[in-house]
Parts: structure tokens; C-alpha cells; sequence
């Protein structure tokens, strides 16, 4: 049968999410059904529902940091069973079949299909979020939430977690690897506490005096005011690597200087051209490389959740109601969150 | 006893190269003394030769692609005697201190000594480069030449060569890796052969018609004009590896979606801000990088002649003699040389 959804939807750019009901797909062999407990919020959230990327798909039903129970599974789907407590991300599916999916990095596949705003590959039928009460997602792209973690403070890792753990893990960030993260907000504190837990010595670059003792708890040993020549001069050559979430546009020419001979500048906050110019004499002349990541495939994704299960790893967040959405909104455009809104969707009544 | 030298310098950026006569230093302990038999052009000779870059020493006398016999050696030189083929580079000594002195990447070495227009770590005393009859150098910045490779074509290998083989190992190019090279110059067409000789499967970017041929020839499997946007489009997202040599600004936006994911792109010839602003979005979208690499360090640099030596590897080169200098950077100006000049200095009279 169909899955009556409800849910909150932006149907145009400038208009406020409202109450939304919809249809979900009939469950298929390999899919798993799902009551949505949490999700997280997003930038990407806002960014969609405003078409701030173009491209959105209305009415929009955003979230893709979705923590839930398993409600029934398909006669194919082996991997979960009703009750078990999972996890869905950015993404649903891609093609299996091109080399970014054979190396487990679907979230690189062309045909990626996202968690919203997206069309199904199979019925074409656009996808819809976690700012709902259910969803029905193929098995291989539902994650296994670990045991004893508190699930509210865990939706965000299945966005906020994975963007920085994949660059984590693709630049080889371990034990005393100099790593420094710029900027404090929603991906920035998952970064600190993820490369502390990993054994790095963890710089926070920030542009804002008074987040110290913030930062130091989360996980950094040291905070660089970036405006500062003097504090930025003593890191001169610092860093193996760099994660740089700042969402607007800004000078990396400042980090690049910070970075190790061979370290690396991974963008994974801002899309847009890099504005004033990127110098190549450092590049050059240190071997040094500035580079973007986006999000992370599923294998790593289980690796991540199953990391911070191990770690106790959260997000730090504030819960709201489903209908507190664009309130929060507002709030996130002024950065004043700490760190990332989580929705209970028991306020949506069930 | 001191080294009396000739050879040719320039005196300031608008002068032409003139005779000169100067001191080389008296041997160390730990120094070998090379008879210059060929010297190499590199685009630095004259970029520095004109302080295109600020902070030439005058008088320079250029030339780091060097090629010679030993002399003599000093006491405690143990690796060279005299009648050896060896080889002299772009750098002459560093603070073997560092982390990348340590790694063996003494050419990212903060204090690394240029082999001319740099001043030597224990006197003091200016260096002064190939375009001279001999030069002392300390015997661990010496290479060793490999038997039966043409000496004159070999001495491009010095610069040219380990400019292009730096990357090539730094970023893992082997058999099967899609490769693709940017410009045919001196840089270029050393990519084309080395790149060739690790198995790799060479592409040519070029702007200019007329170069498929020699591109050929020189290891390209394919070429593809940059200029014409269905030809890039047929390659979008084939590079493991671009390697970017050409030495004026460009936009480099029109290479990265010709990168795979995860792909590198590299720049070793243009130092200076990329221009028009490098677009993150597919570098985020791709996980893509945009680096820089600069010369090699020693070990390797030993090794990539020693690869040269068994595959019969040299460069394309044009002999002048020492007077001809001036004339040849003209050439070099209008990219009018295939694909290097080597110096004979024999020349210069003995």
C-alpha cells in the first residue's frame, strides 16, 4: 500500500514551510520502511527550500539527517527488521555501476539521487525529506544507528558527520596529524570532536574572539583568531591539513601559508569562485593543494556512525518542534545555533 | 687553491649575458669539482637573469641544468672520483635539518640553496651557476649520471626532468593511470616521455593546432585542443592527473571538470594568482584538487635519471654555443625551441 506521509514542504522559494501531506512509494523488495524519530537541519535544508543553488524540485520536503525505527522491510531486504534503530543521509541511491559507486563513493555518482528535491531512478517519483513522520528508502543506502548513542544528538552525523569525516579519512588525518578546521558552526564542531577522537592535534581558525573555551571543549588544543597577522604568522607551516567550512566567500590565500610542505586545503563549505584570486606561489612552492569534498559514501558513512558509537560522539544541538522550522532558519542565517537545530517529529502528532 | 671560473652572467635585468670571470670557492672537505660540459636553458635562467621574479643577485651567472666530469674530489667525498659523469641540478645545499630536508624533499627546504643567484649556507659567498666552465658543489648534492644516456639531452633531465617525474611520483602515476599534460614545451614534452615510460595513458592538452604529430612522437596517445569545447567535453572527468605546465596565466577552471574523482591537477609553470577565480564547486563536487609541486628533491631526483638511464630517456634539445645566449632566450620568448637549448661549453674555450 501507499505510505500516507506528513510532513512541512516549501512550495516556492519565498514562501515559509507549511504542513504537507504526500504520498511515499509503495515499499518495494529491497526497501525498508521507516518512522522518522529526529532530523537534523541543515544549510543545504535552507538553501533548497529558497533554491538558492536553482534546481529545486517544489514542493520541497528538506532533511537528510534522519534518524529513525524500522516499521517493515521488503521480502529482499535482509539487512534490518522492524524495531532496529537506522540512520539515512544525503543520498538514496545511485547507478551502482559507475567507478565512483564501485569504489563505495556513491556520493560521487553522476546519478546520484538525493534524499530530496531528487527523482527516484526507478519510478521517477521525486524524493522527499525527514521533515516528515515516514520514509522508504532502498536497504544499501539505510544506515545501522550504533547501540547506546543518543539518538537526537546522532542525526547530524548523517550530514554534518560524514562531510568531515570523509576528508578525514581521505587525507589520512590520524595520530598527530597537525589538522586545523575553519570555522566554528554546525560542520566546524563536528571537525574538532571528530579529529580529536582520531588522535590529531586540533586547531580551530576562527574569525570571532570569545569561542576559546567553546572550542576547547569540543576538542581543539589550540584557536587562531584568523584576523590576527601575528597569531596567523606563528602557524606559518602548521597544518597537514585544513578543513575549511566556512559556507561564504573568503580568502583562503590566508590559510594556504599555514599549510605543512604536501598538506592540503579541503573546501567543503563554500561553492563558488574563489574570490580575491588563489595564489599558485605557495601551491607551488610547497607542494601544497586546495581541494573540495562533499558529504561521503555509504561504507564510510556505517564507518563514521560505528566511530562515534565506539567515541560517544554527537552533535551538539537545540531540539525544536516541527512547526519551529522557520524560525530556525532565521537563526541559522545569523549563525546563532549551538550547534545544529534537531527536529522532533513527535510534534508533527502521529 | 681557488677555482677561477669562466662564464657568462648578466650584470643587471635590461643587460644582455657577457663574458665573466670569477672565484669559485676552494673545495671543502666534503666538495667535488665538475668540469661543465652542457648546460641546459630552463625558462628560470632568464626569469631570473631579467628579475622577473625580484630578488636576483647580481652578477648571475645562470644555469642549473648541468652536466660534467669530475675534476677532483675532496677528502672526505667519497662517492665521486675523478673522470665521473655527474650532475648538478637546481639546488646546491639545504639545512638537511627540516621535516622536508628529513623526508628528502630538500627542495622545499625554507633555507635551500639555489644553484646560482643564492648564497652558500657556510661562506656565504654568492652561487653561481652552469653557464661556467666548472662549479664545486657538495658531493650530496651531486648526481650521478647513468651510463650510456647522451649527455647533452641528459642535461635537461635536471630541471625539465625531475620538475615533471616530482609529481608523476608524488601523485602515484603508473600503468593505466589517465594522464594528461598541459602545453608541449620543455616541461611538456618531458611529461609526454616519462609519463609514457610509467604506463600511463598520455593525453596532450594544447591551445595551438599542429602539434599532434610531435605529440605523438613524443608519448602522447591522444591530444585534445583546449580551445575547442567539444573536444573538452569528450573528456570530462577522465584525468587522474593533470599536469598544468604552462608558465602564463590561464584559466585552469576549463581543465577541472576534466579531472575524474578524486583527481589532481598540478601546477609547475605559472607562479601567480589564478585568474579568472578558480570555481570550488567542482573541485567540492568531485573531491578534485588543485596543487602545485616544484623541482624534486635529491633522492629522487637520482632516481629519475637512473629511470632515464634504462629507458633511454632524454630530452629534445638544440646545442648553442655560450655566445649564442642571448639570442636563444629571444627564442625561448616566442616558444620558438623543440624543445630545449643546451649550452656546449666547450665553447667557451678551455
Amino acid at each position: 500500500m501507499t505510505q500516507t506521509s506528513r510532513g512541512f514542504a516549501a512550495h516556492s522559494p519565498t514562501e515559509a514551510l507549511v504542513p504537507f501531506g504526500f504520498e511515499r512509494r509503495d515499499p518495494r523488495p529491497d526497501d525498508v520502511v521507516i518512522e522518522i524519530l529526529y532530523c537534523g537541519v541543515c544549510h543545504s535544508d535552507l538553501h533548497t527550500a529558497r533554491n538558492d543553488w536553482g534546481g529545486t524540485v517544489y514542493p520541497v520536503v528538506p532533511g537528510h539527517e534522519i534518524v529513525g525505527r524500522v516499521v517493515s522491510v521488503g521480502a529482499e531486504a535482509k539487512r534490518f527488521k522492524a524495531g532496529d534503530q537506522v540512520g539515512v543521509g544525503c543520498l538514496v541511491d545511485s547507478c551502482k555501476q559507475c567507478a565512483s559507486c564501485k569504489h563505495g563513493h556513491e556520493n560521487y555518482c553522476p546519478k546520484m539521487v538525493g534524499t530530496y528535491s531528487g527523482k527516484d531512478l526507478r519510478d521517477g517519483l521525486p524524493t522527499y525529506g525527514g521533515y516528515s513522520d515516514r520514509i522508504v528508502v532502498t536497504e544499501s543506502f539505510v544506515l545501522k544507528m550504533p547501540d547506546g548513542l543518543d539518538l537526537k544528538g546522532a542525526a547530524p552525523l548523517l550530514c554534518a558527520g560524514i562531510t568531515m569525516w570523509s576528508p578525514l579519512m581521505h587525507w589520512k588525518v590520524g595520530p598527530g596529524t597537525n589538522l586545523a578546521i575553519t570555522g566554528l558552526g554546525g560542520l566546524g564542531h563536528m571537525g574538532l570532536k571528530l579529529g580529536k577522537a582520531l588522535g590529531a592535534n586540533v586547531t580551530l581558525f576562527t574569525r570571532s574572539p570569545g569561542k576559546e573555551d567553546d572550542a576547547r571543549r569540543l576538542g581543539a588544543d589550540r584557536v587562531v583568531l584568523s584576523s590576527d597577522a601575528g597569531q596567523m604568522k606563528a602557524v606559518r607551516g602548521a597544518f597537514d591539513v585544513i578543513i575549511d567550512t566556512v559556507p561564504y566567500v573568503h580568502d583562503i590565500n590566508v590559510y594556504v601559508p599555514t599549510l605543512a610542505t604536501s598538506g592540503t586545503l579541503v573546501l567543503v563549505g563554500y561553492l563558488g569562485p574563489l574570490e580575491p584570486a588563489l595564489n599558485s606561489v605557495p601551491l607551488i612552492l610547497g607542494r601544497k593543494a586546495v581541494a573540495g569534498s562533499v558529504i561521503g559514501g555509504i561504507a564510510e558513512t556505517q564507518e563514521m556512525l560505528d566511530f562515534c558509537g565506539k567515541h560517544r560522539i554527537t552533535s551538539d544541538i537545540e531540539m525544536i518542534a516541527m512547526n519551529e522550522i522557520n524560525g530556525a532558519y532565521e537563526r541559522m542565517l545569523k549563525s546563532d545555533v549551538k550547534y545544529r537545530f534537531v527536529i522532533d517529529l513527535a510534534s508533527l502528532g502521529r
